[in-house]
C-alpha cells in the first residue's frame, strides 16, 4: 500500500477502503504519512466527501487510536452533550446543573476555544481556583457524588483526531460533514455516555452556515451513533444572532448563573428546550415529563444550587469572577426595531477585544467581552445603550454600529 | 494576507488573485508556507482548477522566482522542444540533429526521468563520459557552433517549480491540467528559445490517459505562449503502445541512431513529422518545404553525423554503448496479428528491470531495458520472438505475455 496511491484515489472519487484508511490515519499518527501527505488527503475528503462506511471506519480507527473511559460502574444513565459552538453558548452551564439536578449523570469532556467561538474550560478558568483538568479517578469520583463535572481531558482520548484536528485548522479543511462528523461522535463515544446529545449550531456565527448543511451533520451524527449503539439526538439551534446577552467567559458564566437564578429569555428557553431533551432520553419518559422536572428543578433553585456545588468541587471561588472596569456604552443613533444582531461580527469583536484565541499560542484576557443590552425585537430609541464592550484598558475602540445591529 | 483563507477561497471555486498566488507560492519559497498548507492548496487546484488568468499568473511567479537565460546573442530562430513523457520517447535524440542540421538552433533543456517515463538525460548518461550539466556559457558556446545541445539545467531556471513539483510528487496532486502546463510553460520560457514546440502523449503509457485532457492541455499551453509572445506549436501524439522498438537508456540511444541512419517506422514517421513543423516555425516555411529539407539531412545523413558531433562535443564515447548480455526471449504461444502492446506494462517491466526510477535516489542501469520484436499489425507464429528482454542479471523473470501484448 502507498500514500499517494490513496490519495489518488480519494482524488479520484473512489471509495477508500477500511485498511487504506487505517495505512492513511494511523501512518499518519506514526509518521510514516507526511503531514503534506494528510493535507492534501483532508482537501481531496472535504472536496469529494466520505461515503457512510469510510465515515463509520475513520471513527472507529479514531476511537482505537487511543483510550475509552469506563463509566459501567457510574450508577444511572450517563448522557453526553455537545455544542458544535457558537457565540454566546454558555448552555453545558445552565444544562449541565439542570439535568444533573434531574439525576442524569453529566460527564462533560469540554475543549478550548479557538476563532471566534469560545469553549466551555476557557470560560470556567475565569474562575479563580476552578481546576479544568481532573485525573480519572476524580472525574469518575465527582459524577458518583454530584452528577457533574467538566474536564478538559482524563485519559488519552482520540489522540489521532486531536492531530487531525491541528493539521485542519491551518490547512483549510476544517469545513468538511464526514471529518466534522468523525471528529465530535469518535470523541464523545470514546467518553463512554449512554446517550449522546449534539447542539448544531446552524448560522452566519457558526461552523455550519445554512440549514442544508446542519441538517446533513444531524444526520452523519445520528447515524454514526446508531452504528455504535450510542443513542443520539441533534437538535439545530439558530446561530445568526449571539445567543443570549453575554459574550466573553466571566461574561458567559455571569449570565449562567442568572438563568440559573431565573431569568428569562432566548437562552433560558433553549437551556430548557435541551434539558427536557436529555431528561427525556435518559429516563426514557415523554417530553412533557421531562419539562415538569426541568422547571421544578429550575424554579426550586436546585439547579443553582448545583452549579454551586460543582464550581466549589473542582475548587473554583465563585466569588472570584470579574469583569473588566474599562467599558464603553455604544449608543444608537436612530430610533427603530433591533431586526437583528450580526453573530459572526459580534464574536470577532469578542475575539478582538481580547476574548478569544487568533492562534493556539494567544492568552485569553477573562474579563473582557461585549454585554448586548437591546436584544432582537426590542424597541430602542435614539441615545439608548445597545450594547457595552468590556475592554482591556482605557483605549477607544472605533465601532460602525451597522457592522453589529440591523435596526429598522 | 492569510494563507488558510486563501486556501478556502480556493477551495470554495473562487478565483485568486496575482498577490494572493504571490503570496502562496512565494511564502512556500521562503519557508513562510508550509508545505502541508501548500499540499492542501495544490489539491484544492487539482480538483477545483484554475482559471486562465491564475495560470498565466502561477506561469510568471514560477519565472520570475529564478533566471532566465538569454539566447539574443545566438544567432537564428530558437526553437526548444519537449515531450510531457512517455515510453520508448528518444525523439529528442533524433529532432535535435534533424531540426539543427535544417539550420534552427535547438538548445534544449532536458530532466531526468521519475516512474514509468524515462528522461533525456539518463539516456544520455548511457554515452560514457557525456557531461549533461553544460555551464551557461558551454551551453550557448555549443549552440552557437553546433546548432544543438542538451542540459539538465544552466542557470538556476524556475526554481519554484521544482520545489512544488517535488511536493506534487509525494502528494497525489500531479494530475492537474494547469499545474502540468504551468511547470512546462514556465521551464520552456524561462529557457529562452523564441519558439516552442509541445509534443504531447496522450494514452495508457502517458499522464494524458485520453484526448479530451491531451486537447484541453493543448489549448491551455497555446495560450500561456500566446500570452509571453511566444509562439507555441503544440501535438498530440498516441501513447497507448510504446514508440519504436527499444526501451531502455542505451537501447534507445541505439535507436535513436539506428533511425537517424535509416530505419523506417513509426519512430521515424512523428520523427519527421516534429522536425517538419518545428523547421516550418523556425523558417516561415511551408510543412511541405519544411518536409524537404528534413528529408534530404536525414537521408543524406548529415543528421546523423550531427548526432555524432553532438555526443562528440559534449564528451560522449559513442563505443562506449554498452546492453546487457542478459537477455531473455519472450516467444508467442499462439499465431495470429498483434494488435496492441501496452505501453504502460510495457513501461513498467522496464522500470522494474532497472532501467527506471521508482524513487529519486534510485540507481538507474543504463544497459538493461526491452525490445520488441514484433511491433503492431506484424503477424506472429509460435515459437516467434515477441519482446526480448535486457536483465541486470541472469535470475529468471515471470512473464504473462497477455499483459503486454493482444495477438489476435
Amino acid at each position: 500500500m502507498n500514500i499517494v496511491d490513496i490519495i489518488v484515489k480519494k482524488k479520484e472519487k473512489k471509495e477508500l477502503t477500511r485498511s487504506e484508511l487505517e495505512f492513511a490515519f494511523n501512518g499518519y499518527l506514526d509518521g510514516v504519512v507526511k503531514d503534506y501527505q494528510m493535507s492534501s488527503l483532508l482537501m481531496a475528503i472535504c472536496l469529494n466527501g466520505m461515503s457512510d462506511l469510510e465515515t463509520f471506519n475513520l471513527v472507529d480507527i479514531f476511537i482505537k487510536s487511543g483510550d475509552v473511559l469506563d463509566l459501567k460502574n457510574i450508577p444511572g444513565i450517563k448522557v453526553d452533550k455537545h455544542s458544535t459552538g457558537g457565540i454566546g453558548d454558555k448552555i453545558t452551564l445552565i444544562i449541565g446543573p439542570i439535568v444533573s439536578s434531574c439525576g442524569v449523570v453529566v460527564p462533560k469532556m469540554s475543549g478550548r476555544g479557538l476563532g471566534i467561538t469560545g469553549g466551555t474550560i476557557d470560560k470556567l478558568e475565569s474562575i479563580k481556583g476552578f481546576r479544568v483538568s481532573l485525573t480519572e479517578e476524580e472525574f469518575l469520583n465527582q459524577i458518583k457524588d454530584i452528577g457533574f463535572a467538566v474536564t478538559s481531558q482524563t485519559k488519552n482520548l482520540c489522540p489521532l483526531d486531536k492531530v487531525i484536528y491541528a493539521l485542519r485548522d491551518v490547512t483549510g479543511t476544517t469545513d468538511s460533514i464526514p471529518l466534522i462528523a468523525s471528529s465530535i461522535m469518535s470523541k464523545k463515544i470514546a467518553g463512554g455516555a449512554d446517550k449522546i446529545f449534539i447542539d448544531i449550531k446552524c448560522g452566519n456565527g457558526a461552523m455550519m452556515k445554512d440549514m442544508a448543511s446542519a441538517l446533513k451533520l444531524k444526520d452523519i451524527m445520528e447515524r454514526i451513533g446508531k452504528y455504535y449503539h450510542k443513542e443520539t439526538i441533534c437538535e439545530i439551534s439558530d446561530m445568526n444572532i449571539p445567543l443570549g446577552s453575554n459574550i466573553g467567559n466571566a461574561l458567559e458564566v455571569i449570565e449562567a448563573m442568572e438563568v440559573l437564578k431565573g431569568k428569562t429569555g432566548a437562552l433560558r428557553d433553549l437551556s430548557v428546550k435541551i434539558s427536557k431533551e436529555m431528561v427525556a432520553i435518559a429516563k426514557n419518559i415523554s417530553l412533557s415529563d421531562a419539562e415538569k422536572e426541568v422547571l421544578e428543578v429550575l424554579d426550586s433553585k436546585r439547579a443553582y444550587q448545583k452549579f454551586l456545588e460543582f464550581v466549589k468541587y473542582q475548587g473554583g471561588d465563585i466569588n472570584s469572577l470579574k469583569v473588566s472596569q474599562y467599558t464603553d456604552e455604544i449608543k444608537a443613533s436612530r430610533n427603530g426595531i433591533v431586526k437583528t444582531i450580526n453573530a459572526l461580527n459580534i464574536g470577532r469583536l469578542s475575539c478582538f477585544l481580547g476574548a478569544g484565541r487568533v492562534s493556539k499560542e494567544d492568552m485569553i484576557d477573562y474579563s473582557v467581552g461585549i454585554v448586548l443590552n437591546k436584544l432582537v425585537g426590542e424597541k430602542v430609541e435614539i441615545g439608548d445603550t445597545l450594547f457595552t464592550l468590556y475592554k482591556k484598558d482605557d483605549n477607544k475602540i472605533d465601532i460602525n454600529i451597522d457592522d453589529y445591529y440591523e435596526i429598522k
